[in-house]
């Protein structure tokens, strides 16, 4: 998808993937193959580029810190992507900054365990502090022994924990900003999204009933991370709202993401082009829907080994629904594709969820009419 | 650009190009590089596909139909591609189809010159009936010695000559329509185009001030052609409006056109996606624009060697421009780029004008501030 916007920019993107059929390596020409554990092949790959970004916050900090040692453009840089890695400094540089978070403890040992269960009362929520992603690396634990199961199982595979408490929320939203070099920002209306097992299923924009000083406190959020982290490119603060109106932050992600799919299609500039703008240090596009509301569902596998067939009756059904696939071959629960759809004037936000939810449904082979 | 829409659709793109610095083969990966004049390199590219098509008119008519007798999709078909090739033969074809053209003569001779200027009188307008392309191919002559001499340099070059009124037109509108082998068909909403010396420079969304009726009539213009002539994929078909409010027809493009760029920012569906959406018999997309006023302009190069260094200034002047540069080496008049702007809801045309105007002439280096 950043390929997309590149080719509007008139931007030449390259890549460095793992494998041949990675998705951005079936549409951008000379993509290079090589893992990005190998910091010799980081070196030789962004040998050739002005600037050097991410489409996932995998890349060892150690890495990153040497090639900005070397004189590439890191953006985002390693002293703020590291805050995306590593939930465990994320939860103390936020609570330092005075940003709400769910209560939280580093865990290195059971009675570290057994004093945050003293605190916040079971169940509470077990995180790895790095690698985890779309539910995994999260564990729910009820009671101490399931904690200390978990710790064990962690400690084995060299993997620190983190604890937070279970946070009582209505809903998840996301809060998206750009920020460049220069230190312009940029920040997008705040939407809702629907998680199902720790799963993005939709995303309503702009979010449903959100009062206006929410979205001002969500966006102040956002764009205080934003700038005390020294973010450049797109970010995503994930929150919980609770049932007093209460934000707190849940996640942080330093690149385009899943809760901002809907504006390619639903803002004057999407967020692929925009963190293209954000890296590259141009001025900021618009942010601005173009459609009273916009609603993106994902497309997660299911078991049809091939969706293309499904096109015909999605688009048919219809017209309006925008198709984003990316290539992938398809695994039960594996984020495929997504759709977007502009709201019409006049109809109800569960009109549009409907048609996003129908065609994204249909084309995981969940419904077949 | 179709590129762009093929990634969104998940649709594999192959490309054949001529040289490894053609602006699609900087973006699709395993481009191959061959000469669409050669019948073997077409085979052998056309091989690899499910369906061949075009983003141009100038692959030979009768390597087409050789193509489609080795059962190759060919979409547009030869039969259809023809009259977008042929400007006699579609002249021959629209008039006995009844529909509205300038008075037009095939011309062979000297006397046929003469018999026309007797007709229409002088100055009248001739064309090459093959190849000609932005203004190229086509001769305002004032008096017959004038008319022998571009009749005496094509043959010479051995181009046939087609005799066309000079039309009293008050502006140029473009009709774009999409239609699919299995019969459906769209209608974009009916643009003005801004023609200076035959290159398209802006194009205004809807035309402005047209009447339904004459909307209505341009639609059905081009929506008769798509069907009568089999079109498949992308149809422009660009007319001469008259003081009186009649509409001729000029030029037929059967491929995504100049006067169709707005719709990939300014409508739900833009013109690359419809295309290859038609292309490849799925369902089609919603025409409908996004904003009340949509403004597109061409981005011709001047003699800014690079234009990337004006992206700050045009970005930053106005955060709601699309840029869309093509990757071409700039050269005088050549376009190379383009931007669209989403008219705001209560601003004037002239408003959005100006800003798409403002861009493209900075783009340029037309202007500096």
């Amino acid at each position: 998808m950043m390929q997309q916007a590149a080719i509007g920019l008139g931007v030449e993107l390259r890549v460095l993937a793992q494998r041949p059929d990675d998705p951005a390596a079936l549409v951008v020409p000379g993509t290079v193959i090589g893992d990005h554990h190998d910091l010799d092949a980081l070196k030789s790959f962004a040998a050739g580029c002005d600037v050097l970004t991410f489409d996932h916050e995998h890349v060892p900090t150690d890495f990153l810190h040497e090639l900005e040692a070397s004189g590439v453009a890191v953006r985002p840089g390693a002293a703020a992507l590291v805050y995306a890695q590593d939930k465990g400094l994320m939860r103390q540089k936020l609570s330092g900054l005075g940003l709400p978070c769910p209560e939280w403890a580093l865990i290195s040992c059971d009675d570290d365990l057994a004093d945050f269960g003293a605190t916040v009362g079971f169940p509470y929520v077990l995180k790895a502090t790095r690698g985890g992603y779309d539910g995994r690396g999260v564990w729910m634990v009820d009671d101490l022994a399931a904690a200390k199961a978990v710790l064990a199982g962690a400690a084995e595979r060299g993997v620190r924990l983190l604890a937070e408490a279970k946070v009582p929320f209505v809903r998840e939203l996301s809060a998206q900003v750009a920020r460049s070099p220069h230190g312009q920002a940029a920040a997008y209306p705040v939407v809702e999204s629907l998680q199902i097992d720790g799963i993005c299923r939709e995303v309503y924009v702009p979010a449903p009933g959100l009062s206006e000083a929410a979205a001002v406190e969500a966006q102040r959020i956002a764009l205080t991370v934003a700038k005390e982290l020294g973010v450049t490119g797109m970010l995503a603060v994930e929150l919980f709202e609770t049932g007093d109106g209460a934000l707190l932050v849940n996640e942080l992600a330093m690149r385009p993401h899943n809760s901002g799919h809907w504006s390619m299609d639903g803002a004057v500039t999407g967020q692929f082009e925009q963190h293209l703008r954000a890296v590259l240090d141009l001025p900021l596009g618009q942010v601005k829907p173009v459609a009273p509301v916009v609603v993106m569902a994902n497309v997660l596998g299911l078991d049809l080994p091939e969706v293309y067939p499904a096109y015909k009756h999605v688009m048919a059904h219809d017209p309006g629904v925008k198709v984003h696939m990316y290539g992938k071959a398809v695994k039960p629960g594996r984020k495929i594709g997504h759709v977007n759809v502009l709201g019409l004037p006049g109809r109800t936000l569960d009109d549009t969820v409907e048609r996003a939810r129908h065609a994204a449904a249909y084309l995981r082979g969940e419904i077949d009419e």
